[in-house]
């Protein structure tokens, strides 16, 4: 059986980077460890890292994106959860033996190699949950 | 500076506890740690630990509470992020002085001798984010 291992971390949607970093860089004082513009989600993410997890802050590129949508429709705040398992496609299979609504049926590869997919909301009790193969 | 050391939990909101945990335990294969009544919350919370941090499922067991009140409006899914401090005092006054607002104007102590306080989310950019001292 596969296993969930840790939270990898939690994203944050935001409408403006530079004030969101006021708040949990500056008044945290949470170490900002990356700031990455990645074209291919139209989205730029900063990554603050906390004890193996992270708090990602996902600001949208422009207004065509998944996110841009969500953030549009529901406002700033958290946004997906992502947990990290060791078996990414044992854990699909399993999941669609219970019935679980995948977003991806297959997992998807990022350009640093993870594997990642996400589980519908309607399934999860309204909460976009990402899973993670590192 | 005082500083945030982890993320130590994300609380979720749910309407049915039985439902939520035929996804995150049953499906998912999280252990439930343990399933607690708090009457002073009006609350059911099962606790899901994954790796030094954990996922809160928390029902509101009356109508009348914030927490109830959170859910009849916004429905399920993530309710807030809990960063531990080492120092929760010394935050909440550094905090202060940077204008951003708390809920709790002095940390609160748990039962179990944690203090805990909250942030609102209009300091945050739409996130509830609470603060631990363990």
């Amino acid at each position: 059986m596969p296993q969930i291992k840790a939270i990898n971390h939690v994203a944050v949607v935001v409408e403006d980077m530079e004030k969101s970093l006021a708040f949990w860089r500056d008044a945290l004082g949470i170490e900002l460890h990356e700031l990455r513009d990645v074209p291919a989600e139209k989205s730029q993410v900063a990554f603050l890292p906390l004890a193996g997890a992270e708090v990602e802050l996902v600001m949208p590129t422009t207004d065509d994106s998944g996110i841009a949508k969500y953030l549009a429709k529901r406002g700033q705040g958290m946004h997906h959860l992502c947990l990290e398992v060791d078996d990414i496609e044992a854990m699909m299979v399993h999941l669609k033996g219970k019935n679980i609504r995948l977003i991806n049926e297959e997992a998807r590869t990022a350009a640093d190699g993870k594997k990642y997919a996400f589980i519908h909301p309607e399934s999860s009790g309204g909460v976009l949950v990402e899973l993670y193969q590192i």
